[in-house]
């Protein structure tokens, strides 16, 4: 393996000394590059996801294209549920759809968790393959679902405003669910190690309906399942946590075996430091819909935003996934801004 | 008018001393209740809001059947975009449609402004008939949506998970945003002056999506129309404001001439106690996904969650509308939890 010419998500992680923050955006990959829909419209989701090829060719167009410091593997958070033994459809912007969701504890029973990585093997050989195309370009970010967003899929079957379906079975079957959750998370673990194995220097962990649970029911459901994952796959490689609207468990995290935070824009960056003491590396949190702007606009706010953070203990990018009719301009003004930044 | 047999809500958010707080809960007229669904068979969304015997009616059903200490007379927020003269559609179980969206000054300029209660008669005879049909058992709450809330349907013409043509419209035309915000406070003051002459107690200003706005940007589009409004508002009735999701407002709107702040559930009561200081009436915050529990849960949680507001200066509520597939029940058991505290 070649060693890393750009290592400043690495640096940043570890709290290093750095020229600037590293850049990268949550769903660079996919959606808003002209590319991307041209290979879209020839094959559908999961023969991207699963064909390693198209999914490297995928990985790597924002690092040629925009120029991020960071390639975060083409993949999806419901590849374990489906490695797991669910039956998951997607339809192209419909979001997904799992006809059979969990009710039982025959359900949860039925739920294969041996062999993940080999059930995994397309995403172990897309890393791989990535890993060598990057040729030491950029660090490789791997990752998964957190298990209550996955629970909250597996349960409620499909996307919703308010997963009330996915929230009664926790509520009302605590015990179930924290078998759900615990079986989730264990083959979790395993895929995120498997990861690291085949090339990814990096996992970020997305919790992102985390938001949807009060501060105790946060503590109860998914808290603790992050931290296992945390405390396991950190021996291995840097794990970012990203508790998308878990506003409250910040201070929380910051103290967890985590060496990155995923913020989304809700907070602001001088309250998200004084929470967290600057324990740990933030990561965010520009707002998606601000890349809908100008590249003006966009460079002016991305400045202030790193103002705010500091250069430390610091990784740009957004609060949230890259919005779909976001201009390629405006997203590579979004990556300049931050190179630039005290030139 | 007859005197009110039941004042703790208004006492509440006068901050006096209570027997027990005062419970009633978002959405209580409507959804879950089967005389309202046998309603809505026969008569369409427009028509249950517009026709004042059928407003009346559906408004008292939760006073008669779950026990409430506060009616809030059944509407939308969506009226005043539509006395406005904007188009609004409501699909059964899809949420609104407002085919002609505002993109334009033009579109701005040409929005009504003038006699906006007399353009919402219906509203009005619906209070005076509620208020007579209700013989001073319970308070009457009014309410409108929030400018900010309104101007997301108005320029994103549906609900939306991001509502990113919303927020592009204020990012990338910042000066049409607030002349629009400008238009719709005005309308909305008016409105709410006159729902308060023609019977309503006490007013509600649901900013519903004030969540989707970082910090900064809710001090720019939407704190400063909540502040007019309830300056303007709260000399003639109390009003009350629920910016959902904006968990960094409460500070300062504690401090508002509001005489309450509705909570939604991710925040504890001890901290939004600690934040606002016992300056203001709290409002809420049990999560209404925790309704789809069982009887005896509901009474010992929210138990709990008298325990951590206090009850002085707090109004017990949800955190955010009563779902659907609640069973009746179980919402009488939480209007029967708050009634039995303290017992």
């Amino acid at each position: 393996m070649s060693e890393l010419k750009n290592d400043l998500l690495l640096r940043a992680l570890r709290g290093e000394e750095v020229s600037r923050p590293p850049v990268w955006m949550m769903r660079q990959a996919g959606r808003y590059l002209p590319d991307y829909i041209k290979l879209r419209e020839k094959y559908d989701f999961f023969t991207r996801c699963q064909t390693p090829e198209l999914a490297t060719e995928i990985t790597l167009q924002p690092i040629d294209q925009v120029g991020v410091d960071a390639a975060i593997i083409f993949s999806d958070i419901l590849v374990i549920p489906q490695a797991m033994g669910m039956e998951v459809l997607m339809e192209e912007g419909k979001g997904p759809l799992l006809p059979n969701v969990i009710r039982t504890e025959a359900d949860i029973d039925a739920l294969i968790a041996t062999d993940i990585p080999a059930r995994l093997d397309y995403v172990m050989k897309a890393l791989a393959l990535t890993k060598r195309e990057l040729n030491g370009r950029v660090p490789l970010i791997g990752f998964a679902g957190a298990p209550w967003t996955l629970l909250c899929y597996m349960v409620e079957g499909k996307g919703s405003k308010s997963f009330d379906k996915a929230k009664q079975f926790c509520f009302s079957n605590t015990e179930l669910a924290h078998k759900l959750l615990q079986k989730i998370t264990d083959a979790t673990i395993e895929y995120l190690k498997a990861q690291i194995e085949a090339g990814a220097d990096v996992v970020q962990v997305f919790d992102s309906w985390s938001g949807m649970l009060g501060m105790a029911d946060f503590k109860a459901f998914a808290q603790p399942y992050l931290l296992q994952i945390s405390d396991a796959v950190s021996k291995h490689a840097p794990v970012i946590l990203f508790p998308k609207g878990s506003w409250y468990a910040l201070q929380d995290l910051s103290s967890s075996s985590a060496a990155g935070l995923g913020l989304d824009w809700s907070i602001t960056p001088q309250l998200a430091r004084q929470i967290t003491e600057n324990r740990i590396t933030l990561q965010g949190n520009y707002d998606p819909s601000k890349l809908l702007t100008t590249p003006a606009q966009i460079k002016k706010e991305v400045k202030e935003m790193i103002d705010g953070f500091g250069t430390k203990r610091y990784i740009a990018n957004l609060g949230h996934g890259i919005l779909p009719n976001v201009p390629v301009d405006n997203a590579k003004a979004f990556v300049e801004a931050v190179k630039e930044y005290g030139q």
